[in-house]
This record gives C-alpha cells, sequence and structure tokens, in this order.
C-alpha cells in the first residue's frame, strides 16, 4: 500500500497543508522527528547531505542545519525554534529557509493512530508571516524534498 | 504629543497588524522588549500583576510569564520561543495564551528609528494558525492591554 503525500497550498493563502500516513505506530515517527540521530537520515532530498549544528527538540528549544549538495558544496541553512513538542503527538515550531530571510513560519505537524497503532496520520499546517513567503517556499522544490524525505522516513520507521 | 496605538484586524484574516511611535530611540524600546527587569512593568495592563517564570530574549530562546490578577488572584499564563532576535531592530517570536491552547501565533515586531535617534516607530505583525485563533485573541481584552501596555513603555523608556 502506498501512503500518499499531498500538499495544498491555495492561491492568496498564507498557509500550507500536508498529510502523509505512515506503516509504523506515531511514537516511531515521532522519535524520527526528534532524534538528532534521526533526523539527518531521512529530512529533505537524498541528493542533500544534512548537517546538524544544534537540534533541541523540546518546548522551549531551538534548532539550526545545513543541507549540502555534495557536487558542488552548496549550502542551504534553515534555523527556527520549538514552540510546543508533546510527545508522540505534537510538534509546533518556527521554520526559515536563511537564503530567503524575513520570510519566517509557524509549522504545526499532529499525529494520530490509525488502525490500533500499527499506522499513523501525519497532519501538517506551514503559515508564513506573508502570502509572498509562503508562494517563495512553494514555488521552490520543497514539495518533492518534502515527498521524498517521507519515503526515506519510511525505510527508518519501518526497521 | 500623543503616540497613538493603531492595531488593524481584517475580517477572515489571520493576521493582526498594529504600530507604535515612542519618544525615545529604538534602542531603549528595544531594551524594555527583551530585559526581563523591565518587561514586567509595562507589558499588558496595569491592574494585573506580570510574574515572569523564564525569559530567554536571544535566538533560540523560549519565554513564559503569568499575569495575574490581585483582586481574585486568578491566574492568565503565556508562553513561546524566540525565533530571532537582532539588536535594537527586531524580535520574531511565537506566543499562545495557555488558556486558549492550540491557538499559537508567530509575531514579528520592528524598530526603525524616526526623527534623527530622538524618536522611533514599532511595527508588530501577528500572525495565527486559523482565522479561529485570532478571533479569539482580537476578541479578547488584548487591544485594550496592549495599548495600556505601550503607555506603560513610554513611562519607562522616557526614564
Amino acid at each position: 500500500m502506498t501512503n500518499t503525500f499531498t500538499l495544498v497550498a491555495e492561491p492568496g493563502s498564507q498557509n500550507m497543508y500536508f498529510t502523509r500516513e505512515f506503516d509504523a505506530p506515531a511514537h516511531r515517527v515521532f522519535r524520527a522527528h526528534i532524534d538528532p540521530q534521526l533526523v539527518p537520515r531521512w529530512l529533505g532530498p537524498r541528493i542533500l547531505e544534512m548537517v546538524i549544528d544544534h537540534f533541541d527538540a523540546r518546548t522551549g528549544g531551538s534548532y539550526r542545519y545545513r543541507h549540502i549538495d555534495p557536487e558542488n558544496k552548496e549550502e542551504y541553512g534553515f534555523f527556527g525554534s520549538f514552540h510546543e513538542v508533546v510527545p508522540d503527538k505534537r510538534i509546533v515550531q518556527t521554520f526559515e529557509f536563511a537564503g530567503m530571510p524575513g520570510c519566517p513560519a509557524i509549522e504545526m505537524m499532529t499525529l494520530e493512530e490509525l488502525d490500533d497503532g500499527g499506522r499513523c496520520l501525519l497532519r501538517g499546517t506551514s503559515t508564513y508571516l506573508s502570502v509572498d513567503g509562503r508562494d517563495g517556499m512553494v514555488n521552490s522544490e520543497m514539495e518533492s524534498g518534502m515527498a521524498e524525505g517521507y519515503e526515506r522516513l519510511d525505510e527508518i520507521v519501518q526497521t
């Protein structure tokens, strides 16, 4: 069974909404989001190497990481803070691409158990301070990068 | 000269926009926003006592405080994280009223010098994850509380 990634970004809105199911219980998907050993193994496209500068996934913590293109050594930095981290249920955090400063977002990710806990549903909302900021991210390769990242996450949570 | 507080919250939007001028240079207004000794002296209405649990106003830091009604001892808790703190210029942070959980916001506050630095302009944007979340705050006594808070801030930055 294929777990499809869906992303909705209505024109003129500041929001993106996305969903993804996983063949794994919520606690495994949650752990892959907060453990700095696991995050670099799935977040983003396969072609980029992820280097974490710091990653403190608890309420009031913060993070910074870089995606590095091994071909040309170009770096894409991202940073943010954790507003609320509720184990196995919810992460609310900020997000900003350092290459497009001044366009921060607030993101909420929730997990729900499905099928008595053998599967789960991830729902995400990203809200940007402006429509332009949101459009800038939508028009990047964010969507394909997210879809590929979740395929990599499948491999981690199933093993 | 009166420095008027303006707040705009269009129907159906997730945003609030506000402005306020001060008869003080930007660095003084900025400091009153980040110094945990000064913040409780102005943030919110005069009638409530403010108690800070923690307040670490730097990029990647976080805060939690309570407004306490001295008459009935009722407490109103607020918490969030600092996404970006740029001295004398900009603060991007999250904000949530603990009494209305699930409605976090991201806020950007910028300061611009006016009149060769003797005065400054504060601009704020608060963006909620949902229109309902924003409306919940607009329909509270937030606006009058903010206006009164900035009057208290006048007293601090001018002395």
